[in-house]
């Protein structure tokens, strides 16, 4: 299995799904490239810069950004440059897997944070990624690599491991063939290593990610289910290295799992 | 100027902006209109319920959210059901008066709640309207109206007040020719009266909304400046009318609002 180091603002780049198929495609899709040129390192863009990253001519990228513009979903500013617009950060915020799941989970994140002082984060898979729906930094907390509606190899993470080890068969074979990201000395990379990680998890109830993504921080995640029982997010603490063992934080992250399960479920 | 009542989800509907110009408009257009269909009352459509609110054919929206699918701006339940996808909430996390303000302004919004248990409030102005860009339930506080990514009344509101009396007289102009929504007995929904208080919003530097959204409600509320002194966003204190006075709060608002100033300011 291939092994690659991590790529310069790889954990948050949203991977390009489907980039290159697009490049041909019909007017709508084309529109959607536009809006895919922006990202979290890419948040203000010239007509020109839209243009060279997604990949389409300026005369179309002019006509379709003036589209985008009078909607809303784009909003351009004094100086000429673009940027993601408030009508589409509202329309996204109905996405059931972002602000809709983390309105149910916030009230018991705060509890974790104000009990913990220490990082909370809430994630959903999308593919063969994480995706952060929201992280309240404690007071006294270790640093993190991640931010809200950033992306993380679901191999590193404590609620990577979580989301992979309750994933359908094909998605954790994809995972497993690699190419895994190496963060640290002590991040798993082997299919052998993955694999007993992964049952560990589900034989537990719970995942550790114990200096696998900084060698200062360990975190503990724990599966958040739908009303079918299904793993539709996890939750996890993080914490300094050395400060406390997983076995503590495991009570608290799985209590914490659960009762957002119930939210979730006692939802229309 | 008329005055309506407030009729039933009013304030969580978000405008239809150009819907009816719209509907005979270009591919991109219609493919947005298709999105626009999703609202915070209806998080979840079938394909009759989108073609219906967008005002599209149905071959056209079975045709176009096949493509929103594809990318991921669309996801489909089990059910046959359409919900926004996770990715459209991705891109719309890098609108900068969306996410970006938030995470600017959440360690401010975070230290403001644990100081006072109250709700806190961050919202923007979007053409006459405010949006809601993140909300801290206090633990001891009074029931609000708003939710995140929620649209209000400018006239109603402390941040709404806010925003209207910093915002181009042109908009001013539009929002007091009516209609204003009357919340309850003591909004104000005369020319006369909203202007006396955005002019006294402007002399103090913060609005005060006394039960003029609900009867239990006190709310006061004071401007985000950006770098170059343009008030872009307000912050607001919504505590139960009669457990302090307006000016016991303004202090707390306003030093949070200049702290969130300064960290947008001193942003890249």
């Amino acid at each position: 299995m291939p092994v690659t180091s991590l790529p310069t603002g790889r954990a948050d780049r949203p991977a390009g799904r489907g980039e290159r198929a697009e490049r041909t495609g019909p007017v709508v899709a084309r529109a959607l490239q536009i809006l895919a040129a922006f990202t979290p390192d890419r948040r203000s863009l010239t007509l020109s810069e839209m243009s060279r990253h997604s990949g389409l001519p300026v005369s179309t990228v002019h006509r379709l950004a003036a589209e985008l513009v009078a909607w809303g979903a784009l909003e351009r500013d004094p100086s000429g440059c673009y940027h993601i617009g408030l009508r589409l950060w509202e329309i996204g915020s109905l996405a059931p897997r972002g602000l809709g799941l983390r309105e149910a989970a916030l009230p018991f994140l705060e509890d974790l944070s104000q009990v913990t002082r220490e990082n909370v984060q809430l994630a959903v898979r999308e593919g063969t990624e994480v995706v952060f729906v929201e992280r309240i930094a404690g007071s006294k907390a270790v640093p993190v690599l991640t931010r809200v509606g950033g992306r993380f190899a679901l191999t590193a993470t404590g609620v990577g491991l979580v989301l992979l080890a309750y994933a359908p068969a094909e998605v954790q074979e994809q995972v497993l063939a690699g190419p895994v990201t190496r963060y640290t000395e002590r991040t798993l990379t082997t299919p052998h290593e993955l694999r007993a990680a992964l049952a560990g998890t589900r034989a537990r109830g719970y995942a550790v990610s114990d200096r696998q993504v900084t060698m200062d921080a360990l975190s503990v995640a724990a599966p958040i289910h739908d009303a079918d029982g299904d793993v539709v997010a996890a939750v996890s603490l993080v914490v300094h290295h050395g400060s406390v063992t997983p076995s503590a934080l495991a009570p608290l992250v799985r209590t914490s799992a659960r009762a957002i399960s119930r939210a979730l479920t006692a939802r229309p």
